[in-house]
């Protein structure tokens, strides 16, 4: 499977990021994400420095990309609007659920269409650009084709255009804003 | 529209790169972009240092990233399979028509949804990391909602799954591979 890992992002979905340290899991909407190489599987993701998942990552060095699909737009636009710092259990508040990782000690989020489980591997970058370098150690999906291309035609993925404005399956949806409480 | 140059490709499409010096023009099929930051409106994106696109954007510091319409899926898998060095003119054998960009001394390619002219930024990183940051100095589509996002659902773009796979318009199409000679 991580032969094929950077197939799953191939096609520039927009996935969360999720974290976790001692004081507990975050998550946060990252469509600036792309492969950087094959073998090893690795990725490279601009992340804001004041966020409370850029502290989780370079606190653990571990990380799940989640990839959403279409089903789920509501609640990759809440994770993107939502902020963790303000929002304690933002995870659950947008309204995902999660589920333990199958290596990684961070949990990723149930339903997805795909999951990266990363490390870190690259600080230096990190640092001085903003980008961070996540390699994956173990990557899953139930919606292959046998060239390990995702089905997206069966399970489309959302494609963030901006603002709240989403592509998936051909067509372009605007999700509801996560309610106040 | 520089302002919302990174909503251009913020939904993951594929791009061609053309590049041009002295010899003359040439493109490549690149997948592996994101937006990096909006203001100024910068892209990072990842190029093999082998390649005869490498080598000419290192020559003059320009380039343009060309974001292909579906309609356009024979002709940017051709150029995603071609090699610049085996193929004179390879742009037009691939079936795209050039036309000048607008500030850059790089043709851009007729009929695409969108265009970046672009300059750039930052060397030490692209020969550290293979990737490169282009900084936009011209944006153009003619097909931009009021909020600056694409207009997929009239323009769709492709996403490229792996191989000869991609995604449009909600469907998994797989263009025909180039006619040898």
């Amino acid at each position: 499977m991580l032969a094929y890992a950077t197939r799953l992002l191939n096609h520039g979905p927009v996935t969360v990021l999720t974290t976790a340290d001692e004081h507990g899991a975050n998550a946060c909407a990252v469509a600036w994400v792309m492969p950087l190489s094959k073998g090893p599987a690795r990725f490279v993701l601009s992340l804001g420095r004041g966020h409370l998942s850029w502290e989780k990552l370079m606190a653990t060095g571990e990380a799940v990309i989640n990839i959403p699909g279409a089903h789920q737009a509501a609640e990759t636009l809440a994770v993107g609007t939502l902020k963790g710092r303000e929002v304690p259990d933002k995870i659950h508040v947008a309204g995902f659920a999660t589920e333990p990782a199958a290596v990684v000690a961070v949990p990723r989020l149930a339903g997805c269409v795909a999951w990266l489980e990363c490390r870190l591997v690259e600080r230096a970058l990190a640092e001085a650009h903003g980008l961070v370098i996540l390699e994956a150690v173990h990557a899953h999906s139930a919606h292959l084709r046998d060239d390990g291309t995702l089905d997206v035609a069966a399970h489309p993925t959302l494609h963030h255009l901006g603002g709240r404005r989403f592509a998936a399956d051909g067509e372009v949806i605007t999700p509801p804003l996560p309610e106040p409480d």
